[in-house]
């Protein structure tokens, strides 16, 4: 039996939902009746979506976290994951704590691991998850409508504050850094929300790549435009409470929150009539929203200050570590 | 819109039987009434799996080739796969060859590609894979019994040659070389005879890194021994049509056979009132198999003579590019 083997013995632990988990050619699973599986894959690679001295228990959560945002994101409820794993060489004390973040992510989640492969290589991580949602009830991109409202939940920009730290290009004070260190490591992906919003939204998805780019994937599928206010937008900044952050002006937060990447919050859309929906679903999943702006019939996203003028600034979207 | 979202366009086309494909959040699939999903992922990795100079097209197919098998090992049928790149540049032309290998495999297994993510990094390929199997059908590794037969499909060894002519340690001629090539870069999954043995093999497993080491597995599962007849196995090599080959001589063709990698063909156990139902199969699904040995209570694994007696020869399982 080989170093990656032995590797691949932190990742087994019997199955308890799935039919069949690793440890013969397939896993088995058999979604419950009526139900569809909504299924993602995420691969993230060293020194593009994490850096090589990432605690490896913080990697293993995230690795895991960007999945489950997918699954948010359809209003699915995570069942099992895959993971395909390739790494350098086989350090014992690195795949524990690895183990260690992703299965406290998976409990938490009721997300059993039931198979994948262990390779060597340069580091890269693979996890393909699966998820039930009631036939028909998946929440899509292309639902939105003219005249819905658009949310976003949680707060957002703090990842990339975290980012441009890292890059050398921002300096923050503990423990504002701590935070957004944390929101960049650790983040939340708001699986609650997501199924609390079946029936709901009429449209969403996971911010992975800054909110300006990825809401204009939901207007692109939904052939609509839409008006974001950035008053509001800012009030969504993840580091609004941490203090006083001289080296983070106005154009500096709008950026992050508009054009930060790494945030796994969901941004979706919803009639107006749904309000008391929406503010419930928010209690019911413990997880804040924030209304932000309108759909559009008209194509493209517009953002306005408070008195409606078109914003001058402009934004880049996030793209790792290019 | 990057390099690499216009990238993943070469990988996007409308699904035909999944509820949703590529472009939302997560992909939506329905197992049909009474199924259940055979799950399994794979990834390669260049210079471990693959050399760098391997023709894209032939990447594509045994990326995905590999993953089928591991389904045609459960008796499943194809239903669906996710595609997770990593990629060190974007080359247009590269990724249109693989794209041309992928679909190509897929559509004649009806495998429609419904998801993935396309990322910058040092090259990798994970696929996760999904078939469909009637519930309580699928072939296990532990299924196995003593008094049952042992079989192998198709013919062994002729890609580990092949690897051993790339290492420098062996010399073919053509067209040997051509056949251990193509064998080594474009295995055939076998999906048809996996599903024609539901109900017939007792266990099953796809040997990826050696009949000897695979086979091990489903000892180790079933609880039980194996006595194979080197002589039958030998019969299996994949050159032996290839004309006269005087550097392989029988113990480079049993290293060949025995410890030899990358055949993607099944190994499958049967009681001996199944012998007419095996046949049956193979011919169904137009693949040869051949009796190399058959299931003993006393646990191991034991390669004999023709007359009984034990061979000599000891093998080193295959371990890829190690």
């Amino acid at each position: 039996m080989g170093e990656f083997d032995l590797i691949a013995r932190h990742f087994r632990r019997p199955v308890k939902h799935a039919v069949l988990g690793g440890g013969d050619d397939c896993a088995l699973i058999a979604p419950g009746a009526g139900m569809q599986l909504a299924v993602s894959s995420d691969m993230l690679v060293e020194g593009r979506h994490f850096l090589s001295t990432v605690d490896p228990a913080r990697l293993g959560h995230k690795a895991l976290a960007v999945n489950l945002s997918d699954l948010a994101a359809c209003g699915a409820r995570p069942v099992a994951f895959t993971l395909a794993l390739s790494l350098p060489r086989a350090e014992d004390a690195w795949l524990e704590r690895f183990a260690q973040g992703l299965y406290a992510l998976a409990d938490a989640h009721g997300c059993e691991l039931i198979g994948g492969d262990t390779t060597q290589g340069p580091l890269n991580l693979c996890i393909t998850v699966f998820g039930e949602v009631p036939a028909g009830q998946a929440l899509l991109r292309s639902g939105a409508r003219a005249g819905d409202d658009v949310y976003v939940s949680g707060t957002l920009g703090a990842a990339r504050a975290a980012l441009e730290v890292f890059r050398g290009t921002l300096s923050l004070p503990e423990p504002a850094l701590a935070i957004a260190r944390e929101r960049m490591e650790q983040p939340t992906p708001r699986v609650a929300l997501g199924q609390a919003l079946r029936g709901v939204a009429s449209a969403a998805l996971d911010l992975s790549d800054g909110l300006l780019g990825d809401l204009g994937h939901v207007l692109a599928a939904s052939r609509v435009g839409a008006r974001i206010e950035a008053e509001r937008v800012l009030g969504c900044f993840g580091l609004r409470g941490a203090g006083p952050l001289p080296a983070l002006g106005d154009s500096q937060r709008l950026e992050c929150v508009m054009a930060g990447g790494d945030d796994y919050e969901l941004a979706f859309t919803a009639p107006p009539q749904a309000r008391a929906a929406v503010e419930a679903a928010a209690r019911a999943a413990s997880t804040p929203v924030q209304r932000i702006g309108c759909i559009e019939a008209e194509p493209g996203l517009r953002v306005v200050q408070a008195d409606g003028t078109p914003l001058a600034q402009r934004f880049q979207s996030f793209d790792h570590f290019a």
